[in-house]
């Protein structure tokens, strides 16, 4: 890498702001409950053009946010969680694209959700907040674009709940997206993640702080957070990264300590990422956040696999990671075939790494020249 | 399957007692402390012979107890743990060998554990209990061998911790032992296993009702118990084999609930999973045994693998499971082929199932013939 690319990619995006939009007409929800009023957060880098073409809607995970790119102040420690992808000449290139990303709803970083005052009780929704679908998700997200003036994106881009939503918007609103970015991800949610997913919940939920859901303004259920967390992020890695960060090492001395407390290298780790967890999530969103990940079964919703990607009208890119076990290479695969079968244009790369699910976040060099050189060819309507 | 084989697998060892033996000379553990009184609880089916050398030792995994086969009473509902392999007929031939199965220490069936009466203040242990290594558990199973007057085993069998125990048998005491099989096991804990196992750990400590152990006459820690139960049967199991009992079936009504509430029939399974084991184990022993498990480590303990396999002197079987990612084929496949290089006898057979880890516990058709004619060359011999 050259001096002046190195330069580029420290500045990033700069300094952004998170924005808020609020509709006071209601969403109704696949559940047929109805929310709002609903505020959505989101961040914007780039300029949108004359011809409002060349918007590009990232979509986080599970326990992202709208800050995909940048620092909110010069003093931020660290930047957005997709930094690495956004900005001028990256492949999001915030020279040519207006790159928008928003908080999903039921979560916990400025949009609506369990932790919002409900206007019906003036306290917060608590277990009270409807349960909400990535459908529900993708609706908001169209009522943003609608206020953005922006009635066709460039693409949609995501990795594994953003690839739900990707998924989503192509199956739902295909008139609406030429080209989508789907990183190690699936088309439904199987029986081995909803026994993470309902584990994680039932740690929060037998956590006696939970209260029921009604824990704000009191310690929340910081030990059942933890839990949940810690088993998600075993979940991201894979067998060889933990021999690789980890293997047998103690976090102190040079022996066994005899005691029941953590004394492997590998147990810090994952007690710090449950503890600090806490810090930035609120327990009730991870329950809400969850709930709708297990209700994800595209093949269900349309019938089969080959339904729902017959729906699809723009170009697909698939980028799957061959030590990810949570969703496995064979998911991304199974959604390749079928949009193959189905006559629609669809590349798939496996790129092969140590990191497990987590790649999609880590390893930019490999995927960098793939979604640039997609979107190119999409920008470009080749 | 002919009639009479029927009739006789039902029967398999008919009524059997559970028997304990105690020493009040301590026991010096590998952290240098010491346990004593000590008492193991153990069952035998069959008999010794007069030149004492038709002995086998079973040893139980995580979550087993010293009832390995057949009934307490004719009213039980269940027989033991290992019942589809031993009895009369069977690999664990009851005609021919003498059987024998004890409850690991540090365990809550009988054998000295936390839940024992400490004779230093007269309370249950708790957590004061000292910290066991699989091999205090084998160097306690030693002591019964000693009482029984039994100087060299046939062989020691055991699937998952049983066969880490196994493997402590052939390295630790290798003129004891003259054939030992390894079912779905490893050499070592390495870090993803490390990882489950410390986050039920933390579920259990973190309950308000464990009370730094100190819980007996007290409600027990049962939902940080179910927690690590669930987290531990994920584990068990395999995402073909979760995909073939539940999919993602509800467990009730034909539409999704739009609830918070478990209503996928994996979740049900998992939560009845997670608190039916507290009717029938103790949370301090789950702490006590996944920490033994977790300082597992014969490469370590002996500089390298190849290292510890030129202490065997026997024959030894090792069976792995397709499908087992707990402990996966390579795993075995890594014992067997130091077993190779160190000139030792070894067989080493895969099997393909869907079943995941329990395939030992469950996949009866393939493993007998196997096992059979392994224990049938080492008692000849061959």
């Amino acid at each position: 890498m050259t001096a002046l690319q190195t330069e580029r990619a420290y500045e990033g995006v700069g300094i952004v702001q998170r924005q808020y939009l609020t509709w006071t007409e209601p969403l109704t929800l696949e559940s047929g409950q109805s929310l709002g009023p609903l505020t959505l957060a989101y961040e914007t880098y780039g300029r949108l053009n004359a011809a409002r073409s060349n918007a590009i809607l990232l979509l986080h995970a599970l326990s992202g946010d709208a800050h995909a790119a940048g620092r909110h102040s010069p003093s931020d420690r660290k930047s957005g969680w997709w930094d690495m992808m956004v900005g001028p000449g990256r492949p999001f290139d915030t020279d040519r694209y207006f790159v928008i990303c928003s908080n999903v709803i039921g979560g916990c970083m400025g949009s609506t959700g369990p932790a919002t005052r409900d206007p019906r009780t003036g306290r917060p929704y608590g277990a009270r907040f409807p349960v909400v679908t990535i459908g529900d998700m993708v609706r908001a997200q169209a009522r943003l674009l609608d206020a953005l003036g922006i009635d066709q994106l460039l693409a949609v881009a995501g990795g594994s709940m953003g690839g739900f939503q990707a998924l989503e918007w192509i199956t739902a609103h295909p008139d609406r997206v030429r080209g989508a970015v789907l990183l190690a991800t699936a088309a439904r949610s199987g029986p081995q993640t909803m026994a993470w997913n309902s584990i994680g919940r039932r740690a929060i939920m037998s956590d006696p702080r939970w209260r029921d859901g009604d824990y704000y303004g009191h310690e929340p259920p910081a030990d059942g957070l933890a839990v949940a967390r810690m088993i998600g992020h075993v979940t991201y890695l894979s067998e060889p990264s933990l021999e690789e960060k980890f293997g047998r090492r103690l976090q102190h001395g040079d022996g066994p300590a005899f005691s029941l407390e953590r004394e492997f290298a590998v147990e810090s780790y994952l007690d710090y990422q449950g503890d600090t967890f806490n810090s930035r999530f609120d327990a009730n969103s991870y329950l809400y956040i969850t709930k709708a990940m297990d209700y994800w079964d595209l093949p269900g919703q349309y019938g089969s696999l080959d339904a729902a990607m017959a729906r699809v009208e723009g170009r697909t890119l698939l980028i799957s990671f061959s030590t990810d076990w949570l969703y496995p290479t064979a998911e991304s695969r199974a959604i390749a075939d079928a949009l193959a079968r189905q006559g629609r244009p669809v590349e798939h790369v496996d790129l092969p790494t140590s990191a497990g699910h987590d790649a999609f976040l880590i390893d930019a060099e490999a995927q960098r020249p793939i979604i640039s050189g997609f979107l190119d060819e999409v920008a470009r309507g080749a």
